[in-house]
């Protein structure tokens, strides 16, 4: 669902404030069973063949797949069928989810001139897939609502808050009118939210061409960019609020299950939106006059951009089938041996908006590699200590529909048993992205750190901290890229990024409180351009998603390393200092930020009253200056200052107690053993609160969320962030304090397994 | 010459280091010939009329008007005929250099398809000069070569210094190539030089309009912006090596001069090139092939933008008429009443490329209108105490011919005589923008506070304070741009620039070294849309440039106060702490750049060593990693540290001698009086050294000189800074010397002045 360069862009999210990371012991193993598991990745890797990833992503990717196409289901038989070829023990689970499909569309230009948009994605010679698609949807928005309108076009560039500021300084508003903006900026459900906040009475989102269009690179079929047609389809539900099925929110969406209306339902949408292409999109945008769209508004279509409102009027009508249908999640499991009742979980999405070549198949053919591999290991008569589960998701598309309906459903078995969930989407050509709990930020870099490149040679971890390295020394580089890059210069890991949501974790993470990882290759390739077309096609990634499909099997390597590290860890491979370190990292930022909107309000109260915005604006254009803001208070953020300091002192010795246990081969008694298993349960769950986040208590983890007002985007301590972003101070010193009591929980059992290890290192 | 937008990014050069100015006391005046001033300046602004500078405008831009045409001559006998009727006493003064102009040009793409460029810019309906361009020469380029090649096509981006390096990455070569740039990013005339200099065989240069097309907004007739047709044409003359007739470099081109050869003459360009617009680059851009051009070297046609070499092919072919044309220079004086051998120099250029309505016209009917008022003050039987000269230039365009040749011609007079020089160009609707020698800067800021803003009712000075705070507080704002905002929101004084070139104040300032303005209003324009080319013309000033000619009258007023006052001044009007401290930061700016390139330098190597760059890079593209560098060493700057502390005690000391013998009066004996006028006169010339710049003699100035490598763009320290810049460290540590000399000069003389006015400061 997630485009991969949104993905490595959560790489940037900031430096890990660690040492150098040791790879010398095998993090989470005691010495006597290290060799033992590096000597069963080698038969794992040795499993692993990158014509089976091709032969599995032609087939499955040969017909429209969506949720409801029969292409999907027939890919769900296919996929449980390899799993149990393969030794696994597999079923399909069924959910019954909302998912609107378009009945009728039409976008047409009414004044002052006409044009009928096309609304179709032509066959492209060459990609066979653009020919074969009769079974699939129209491009369209899920979720948008039914309407019919005929209204003036205001273009308000990506559609983001600042953008709608931007707009009132020009005095237009888009109240009753239809906004146009392009895509990018932020996640594209939050543009028809904000507009419909605003207003207006519909939206239309189109693919500009500088960003993944010709401005971007050879268009589809001379290179991989964006063709002037082509679409970028996706959902609009309301998912910062919950994901999953609109009408069953924190339940499964079983045959029985209590449901919403769909009117009740808080995340479908209450205008329609409709998605279009540049080819579409122009002649719209060349219509409209008013002011001249601002310098950072302007596309890369040749015309002069105008904000409107009109004269250019459109008429947007939609309908849709709002029944519901079936969507299949294919679950794998290989019992452990000594711990069956801890799960290591692993998922894809299976789903895609059309072929879904790209997107997810690459991802999911790479998990089967690795599913094969493991099937392999367990007939040649290995068994994990834990379990491992393999999740194939459908409707991850429309709304993480597959995997949140699934976890709703098996929530407290979940919470009981699950250990890691590791998730991938999108695989492509390029560089590691990782992001996830920031403990396993040092088990990333090991594992990283034993992966070949397969263009280079040397590890995946070496390239990424080339690219670190030279993104930091780059003219215009942030100062966080700056000093990411000093941090690695310096020997330290290459930090991971912290997950907003995008793909199928977000219900594991935030919801359930699960330790995740996401782990895919990328940056290399030419995604973009055809994400959520019709052009995201086998033909297509061939080309130029992973030719000989080699980071498919480094991406197998990886989240396999991952699985059966943690499968068959003695402790959890983890790193509690790197948690501890990020963490206070995130609270600078706040205080940071705090003292930075307290000298702006200041700064820009003083300039309104001085007139200075007046006075520096051409009197020939409409200017509306902004509003006085009250001060910024100073906040009592104490309670979270004091546990962060706490959990980095408690961090500290526990990872301390551990290596030290580690190395003394981690003799425990049984006692010892289930107080230790007791105590590491759910551990990443004490960092979860009962209430939730403000207005979207779906999203119970403190640490991480998708930002309310960015999507897909992380917000880090998002209740205290969020509220002093919105200037609600109450809140803000509020949310220290459950921020702080769920650290100052994590601290607690930290403390408590120190104290648990401690004597089972030896006195010499 | 200069575009304005060019020329009000100088303001944003630097802060002024200074506690807010007062404006109670006039600069220069004692407190008794204070009212006098100011009273007749009331009487000027009363004389100055709008609707005089519309008809003189309409009048002189109905024709083409580049030297050697027809109009040229009759503008420059107009002109002398106004200055005679106002009661100047003024004359033509004609010299003859070369002026190469196009014969005959041609430019088709051979391969992979053809292309014929036109070449020519159409008449546009509502335009009526561009109707009457028979006298026109074609778009070209001044003192480019003759020249027919075939060869393929490169794209280098803007063709600067820095795209090269980045050329070089790809693994391209331009060598017996043709090099496509677009223009921006530096000096035009930079651009086929550095080709040149990289074995190119010829130069296109085009307008993107991405950069004053319609990506910069509505284009001609429908708004002010560029059309597809039009041209930017221009100099390439090696300007920063040394302006003026190529073949008389130091010496006045008088009719009998000793004159070089063209092909001895440094500034004539060795390889053809051409000016083009974007409908006949675009055909020329889209066949080329090879790698994508990078991000920041994309514009805005819509098309992807690649690198090549070829398979684009062209065939370019130009001839030009080299012999000499005569210029025609308007000199016009009145006579000082008590010091008639000082002189107060005001010019502004007359000749334009086509019409010339915004460049130069628009400035120079400022100018006329000054002088008629002046003329009107001096009918009315009011006298200057000293003289005052003004000069309507003509061959500014091709390399600031009119100017240079009269200031070489009168070089050893001027040195002797000249007080100041006041320059403009270009002026248009917005702010205030001003630059020139940093003694100055708060005597800008006093006239600034006198002189009311058409448009807002409120002081020029207000507004562009209001402009200054809100360019500190936008997104993303430079560093320097916050520090300016901070001391201007601090009360501070709003900083004008350093001069680098583009204008006629090159050869005062920075051959001669007189103190030197330059001033001009712009900002709420479109010039950039037309500039340079057929389109420049009464039409469009009259819709884009200045409706109302009200900002024409704000700059008579505000030159017409530094003119007067000046003139009338009994001490000159500076703050020398000004520009110390403006030295002083400087200075700080070079040790940092130093420092900066110590630290990229063994970040680099370092980078280098490790591989990084490679492992960075996507294998599947071609990439050349840069080569390691010399270290660089710590520099011996003590010379210069020392001259500038020197200089900010001897500014303070002689600033606060000045304040306080003006107010007490400045009772001079007639001795002192000599020996006053004598360490002021030439002040600004102990500032430059007769060695002049590395490889540039003509460039006298040792704190302002044009970049060798920007062109217009300032280098302040150049001696230093460049030498810095381009790695040759014993020449830095040599102009340090040299700089630290000249600033102990000036230091020695202002010493002199303070123990001169002390005693007159009578005791309490």
């Amino acid at each position: 669902m997630k485009p991969a360069k949104l993905f490595l862009a959560l790489l940037a999210t900031g430096p890990a404030l660690l040492a150098a990371d040791n790879p010398a012991p095998l993090l989470g193993f005691v010495p006597e069973h290290a060799a033992a598991q590096l000597s069963l990745e080698t038969k794992f890797d040795a499993q692993l063949n990158p014509a089976d990833l091709r032969a599995w992503l032609e087939q499955m990717a040969a017909e429209p797949n969506h949720v409801g196409s029969p292409h999907d289901k027939l890919n769900a038989e296919f996929t449980l069928a390899k799993f149990q070829e393969w030794g696994w023990d597999a079923h399909i689970e069924t959910f019954y989810v909302l998912y609107p499909t378009p009945l009728t569309q039409k976008l047409e230009l009414v004044a002052p001139t006409t044009f009928t948009a096309k609304l179709h994605e032509p066959v492209i010679p060459g990609d066979r897939a653009s020919a074969n698609a009769k079974d699939a949807l129209p491009p369209y928005h899920a979720y948008g609502a039914d309407g019919d309108v005929t209204a003036e076009l205001v273009y308000v560039n990506r559609g983001m808050p600042d953008d709608y500021k931007e707009l009132e300084t020009h005095g237009v508003s888009v109240k009753g009118r239809i906004v146009i903006v392009r895509y990018g900026g932020g996640w594209r459900g939050l543009k028809p939210k904000l507009a419909y906040e605003h207003g207006a009475v519909a939206c239309l989102i189109y693919s500009d061409p500088r960003d993944d269009g010709y401005g971007a690179g050879d268009t589809y079929p001379k290179g991989g960019y964006r063709p002037a047609d082509a679409v970028q389809r996706g959902s609009v539900a309301d998912m910062p609020v919950y994901p999953g099925d609109p009408l069953t929110p924190g339940i499964g969406a079983t045959k029985d299950a209590k449901r919403l209306t769909v009117a009740e339902a808080k995340t479908v949408l209450k205008i329609p939106v409709m998605p279009i292409s540049y080819a579409d999109a122009q002649p719209l945008l060349a219509a409209l006059g008013g002011p001249v769209a601002p310098e950072g508004w302007r596309g890369g279509l040749p015309i002069t951009y105008h904000i409107g409102p009109g004269p250019a009027k459109a008429h947007f009508a939609i309908t849709s089938d709002w029944s519901l249908k079936p969507i299949y999640n294919v679950i794998a499991t290989i019992k452990g041996r000594e711990l069956p009742d801890e799960w290591v979980i692993r998922g894809n999405h299976r789903d895609g908006w059309v072929f879904g070549a790209w997107d997810p198949l690459s991802g999911h053919v790479a998990m089967m590699a690795e599913a094969k591999s493991i099937g392999a290991l367990v007939k040649s008569g290995w068994q994990p200590k834990r379990s491992i589960v393999y999740c194939s998701w459908d409707g991850e598309e429309p709304g993480l529909l597959g995997s949140t309906e699934w976890a709703e459903t098996h929530a407290e078995e979940l919470q009981r048993k699950a250990v890691l969930y590791v998730n991938s989407d999108t695989n492509t050509r390029g560089f590691l992205g990782a992001a996830g709990s920031h403990a396993l930020q040092a088990f990333v870099n090991q594992i990283a750190g034993s992966v070949r490149d397969p263009q280079m040679g040397v590890t995946v971890l070496e390239r990424l901290r080339a690219r670190t390295l030279v993104d930091g020394s780059r003219k215009g580089a942030s100062d966080e890229a700056k000093a990411v890059a000093k941090l690695v210069a310096g020997g330290g890991p290459v930090p991971i990024g912290a997950l907003g949501s995008g793909s199928d974790f977000t219900p594991f993470l935030q919801h359930l409180g699960i330790s995740t990882l996401s782990l895919e290759y990328g940056g290399e390739d030419q995604q973009e351009g055809v994400y959520h077309s019709i052009y995201d096609s086998f033909d297509h990634y061939d080309r130029f998603g992973d030719p000989g499909y080699r980071y498919g099997v480094a991406l197998a390597q990886t989240i396999g390393r991952a699985i059966l590290r943690t499968a068959n860890a003695d402790l959890p491979p983890v790193r509690q200092g790197d948690f501890a370190d990020t963490v206070d990292r995130y609270l600078k930022e706040i205080h940071q930020l705090a003292d930075t909107m307290r000298e702006a309000t200041e700064r820009t109260n003083k300039m309104i009253d001085a007139n200075a915005f007046i006075l520096a604006s051409d009197p020939t254009e409409a200017y509306v200056q902004p509003e006085k803001k009250a001060a910024v208070p100073f906040l009592n953020l104490a309670a979270l200052d004091n546990a962060t300091l706490r959990l980095k002192q408690s961090a500290a010795a526990c990872d301390e107690a551990g290596a030290q246990s580690l190395a003394a081969g981690l003799k425990l008694t049984a006692t010892q053993q289930v107080e230790l298993e007791s105590l590491l349960q759910g551990m990443e769950q004490s960092l979860t609160d009962p209430t939730g986040l403000p207005g979207r208590d779906w999203f119970k983890h403190m640490i991480y969320a998708p930002g309310l007002l960015t999507g897909y985007g992380v917000k880090t301590l998002p209740g205290v962030r969020e509220a002093i972003e919105s200037r609600r101070w109450s809140e803000a010193e509020q949310y220290s304090g459950i921020v702080g009591h769920a650290l100052d929980a994590y601290s607690d059992r930290l403390d408590k397994i120190k104290t648990l290890l401690k004597p089972v290192v030896p006195k010499n």
